[in-house]
């Protein structure tokens, strides 16, 4: 049989280690003819925009793992209820005789090999549907952890640390108002408290979308430390909410409150807050947004998240192989220190369209900060150091 | 004899690089007895505030070259033409003893060394004063570059290969406004061109303060590029300006063209020039400020610029010892394949209040653009990796 596999959803600087794990336990098995990949996710697989991939060398494999973003392009589609739709793509992988479809990518992705897996039972295909954890989100269900949490975390954590002593060197006091990704759970928000060391706390404010963002109790807590002198990080949710269940970045009232700021409006909600903090408390602050570079750059990703996403797509294969369908293969702890994982492929009907956001145990009670038992859980994520090829100066690539 | 060495003006991620190889090269010597630091600059030294650095291990030394921003604190002071305020200083140098004095700064900093070295001629002072070059803008003039423009330009290039490989995932054409440190020399923003290869073409519209930015042949080029789907990064220099000689960023004719769009005036020019595209060619547009993190990203420093910093820093000692006064290290390249340098004492006289622009034949014709020349020059400046020490998954660093 050959198998075919596509990629969905905002690249992450590993997605491509799965890919390469996918085609690896493609090349390695002898059930296992042509290896298929679909160009811009299940909208290349509806336009028949397939490709070949078989033929990948050892070093070319390394490249592949280190690449960021989708080597095999995405899309952001959302199957519907339509039967043509399902049969069209039966239909192509009738055409291309694939016995095993992997999907890697996120929620989105796992709503999609869920309807997949669905239908293929109903008609009684034999095409094993597969799918193959990816996103920097972190918002999963049942698995430990995603793969691209890792290398993404550990980015936001290194640039806390670095820009905290940045910010350290003149004597008058400034912040910075971080702003990171995570529309609804903040496990990426969280990992900025990993830039913290036993020398410098470089924040220890760190807002999250899971729980209400209230001005007048951060305010508070920003000029304390900023009386201090520590912690001159502040880190941001794009998604943090204010009690009226609305985005902080399209909140009126806070619009409102910085008279003659109405461009905030447009500068995200770390802008906004950055004028809250500017007009309120008089200190000097400026805004980084963190914006893509924490989804695609690899030059920093995790050896633990690197090995881990390629992992995830080996796994995939063999399970395939052993008969499983409509899975997706989860991380499970088996301990802390030291750091152990075991993977197993569990029912994405159980997956998809669940989110998993950051629990009560790891936000101090104060909503506003990250506890240790975040810190025993992500640390291990962002370890080690992937050993890197580079060719003048820049980190080497693979492309289409 | 003891010495005293202090840092000034913006940090980068190798200024404590030269910092080391100063601590080194008075270490090694038998003439010096104790190292003096001081903290925040030629400020530091008015009110006293001096600490001693002469115990440094080789371990701390190893982190002390990773650790970016500056480890002594900076200021932003300029000298003025008061003779007490060099009394006060020379009198310190006494009251500690001080041989020599090593000012690690850009541009400003220079200034400082050139108007203390003045004051001692004219005192017939013994003490040897000495500035150590570091600015990411590279734009002191007669040394070929300067430490800390390799590992940003390092980080500039790497960035845009990682963002051109992530935008291109989605079939819908859209470009990334790359808004780059460097008020008045283009230097950095040029470092874009370094990260297109033979495979991706990352940039190729690299807008510089050298050249006038010409809105309309600027939108022409972003419109012929998006319409081959080929690099989707524009680099934007901060301190492009108009015919009028304004900054674009505070340029009312522009904003006043951007309808509506009023909050551009606080966004800075990348803003501007992302408002410009969406509006007027409807392209998807996003703007990145790398922001203080082109500065501080030791995390992707160069090992060239990393071993160059702290040469500077250890051959400035030996120069001062053999009884230089008043000098820079200056880089002279001596061949570009194999890259090979060596430093010389040059009378800072000569380097202080000039500033470097990029010459001529390394933009394009076009003037938004750069040539072979700016590649050949740049290239082994971001070559090779330093080995780095890490610890929890985070560069680890030392701090006061």
């Amino acid at each position: 049989m050959n198998i075919l596999v596509g990629q969905s959803g905002g690249p992450t600087a590993v997605i491509n280690s799965s890919l390469a794990g996918v085609i690896a336990g493609g090349i390695e098995s002898d059930k296992i003819n042509k290896i298929y990949g679909a160009v811009g996710g299940i909208a290349g697989v509806l336009e028949d925009d397939i490709i070949e991939i078989t033929d990948f060398s050892v070093e070319r494999l390394a490249l592949l793992k280190q690449t960021p973003s989708s080597f095999l392009g995405s899309c952001r589609k959302k199957l519907g209820s339509d039967e043509e739709t399902y049969e069209k793509i039966f239909g192509i992988f009738e055409k291309y005789d694939i016995g095993a479809f992997f999907y890697i990518g996120g929620n989105d992705s796992m709503d999609t090999v869920d309807k997949l897996s669905r239908y293929g039972n109903k008609t009684g295909s034999a095409v094993r549907i597969c799918g193959v954890p990816k996103t920097i989100d972190n918002d999963l269900v049942i698995t430990d952890h995603t793969p691209g949490f890792g290398s993404a975390a550990k980015f936001v954590a290194n640039c806390v640390r670095q820009l905290a002593l940045d910010t350290a060197v003149y004597k008058m006091k400034s912040v910075i108002v971080l702003e990171i990704m995570g529309r609804n759970a903040g496990w990426l928000t969280a990992a900025a408290a990993l830039g913290n060391d036993a020398d410098v706390l470089g924040t220890d404010i760190i807002c999250l979308p899971e729980r209400v963002f209230d001005a007048e109790k951060f305010l508070e807590k920003v000029a304390k430390n900023a009386d201090k002198g520590v912690a001159p990080i502040i880190a941001i949710s794009e998604g943090i909410k204010g009690a009226d269940g609305k985005y902080i970045g399209e909140s009126l009232s806070l619009k409102q409150a910085n008279d003659g700021f109405a461009h905030a409006a447009l500068g995200g909600v770390g802008r906004i807050v950055e004028n809250l903090i500017s007009d309120k408390l008089g200190i000097k602050t400026r805004t980084i947004e963190l914006s893509t570079l924490q989804r695609c750059f690899s030059q920093g990703a995790s050896k633990c998240d690197v090995e881990e996403a390629y992992a995830a797509g080996y796994e995939s294969v063999r399970f395939a192989l052993s008969g499983e369908t409509g899975f997706m293969p989860c991380f499970k702890r088996l301990s802390d220190a030291p750091y152990k994982m075991e993977i197993v492929p569990h029912p994405v009907c159980e997956i998809a369209n669940y989110e998993k956001a950051v629990p009560d145990n790891m936000i101090t009670a104060d909503g506003m900060g990250i506890t240790k038992d975040f810190i025993k859980y992500a640390r291990p994520l962002i370890d080690g150091e992937p050993e890197r090829i580079y060719e003048n100066g820049i980190l080497k690539f693979t492309t289409r």
